[in-house]
């Protein structure tokens, strides 16, 4: 199956965090790989890390848009490796249950993977595996060949009123 | 800060689970109160009763939508407990860093619950703890007190398609 965690409110990656505990829960074998996760110190590493059946990877830390001093042609060469993972996951005898691809739909809004290799790399993926993709701005080829999608739709938000990221909320 | 995710699409648990777990793995106290999750054994529960910092508390398992034999007076019946638990948690010296309220939507919409009495107690637990509260159907009078809410929009779910509920990601 194919799960796309997308929109523009909060609840994408806490889901898809939520949908490994899940899955673990019941003794699966879990792969999480992240991209852009290295402007705060997110609390669930803590726990994730520790937990057994988990893999976790992690890529392209430093997102332009996010921290400075990162150019774009920059943030996509650190994609490379990500892309290198899950080409080498689909070549691969290794069965997980769940692989989660958090943050995948930024990089390919901003052109950092190649769209077409990406989606065949996930459905050749989601023949042993389910997928779940997160990230705002998921590409219409990507709902197209999805199972699941969930729009997170900013209702209100307290960065609307100028409030900043909480830690154990937002991080 | 009062949270809530609501709406007719997959992720309003999975995305509070996260949310306990970010919040654990910084060390926080989180209570988990959670509603009609009698029907399934969700795989996230082996996970979270072992981790150290989260007290758990479930009630009213069955709800007379999904579970045959029950009747809507009898779930009502046993939400009792769960106001009850919410009223002490408020009148507590005892101080947590997040309380999450699983499908608490629910009962509001189905009058298990008085709306103002919870709304009041959200106001007040909301003074010393981070309130999550989630279930389709939130009332808009809770939206209106809340910080941030985001609708979980189903666009597309096997559901549609007549496929059933799937171990390790619905449940």
């Amino acid at each position: 199956m194919i799960i796309v965690n997308t929109g523009d409110g909060k609840g994408k990656t806490t889901a898809s965090i939520g949908q490994i505990i899940r899955s673990l829960g019941h003794g699966n074998k879990v792969c999480l790989i992240q991209l852009f996760k290295g402007k705060y110190f997110y609390g669930e590493q803590n726990i994730l890390t520790e937990l057994e059946g988990l893999e976790f990877f992690s890529f392209a830390s430093e997102h332009p848009y996010c921290i400075e001093g990162i150019t774009l042609e920059e943030a996509k060469e650190k994609c490379i490796p990500a892309a290198q993972k899950l080409a080498e996951l689909a070549a691969s005898e290794k069965r997980y249950d769940l692989i989660v691809l958090e943050e995948f739909n930024i990089a390919l809004r901003d052109g950092f993977l190649d769209k077409i290799k990406f989606i065949d790399l996930v459905k050749k993926l989601s023949e042993k595996s389910d997928i779940v993709i997160t990230g705002r701005a998921a590409p219409q080829e990507l709902i197209d060949i999805a199972d699941l999608v969930t729009e997170m739709k900013e209702i209100k938000h307290p960065f609307q009123k100028g409030i900043s990221a909480k830690k154990g909320i937002e991080f």
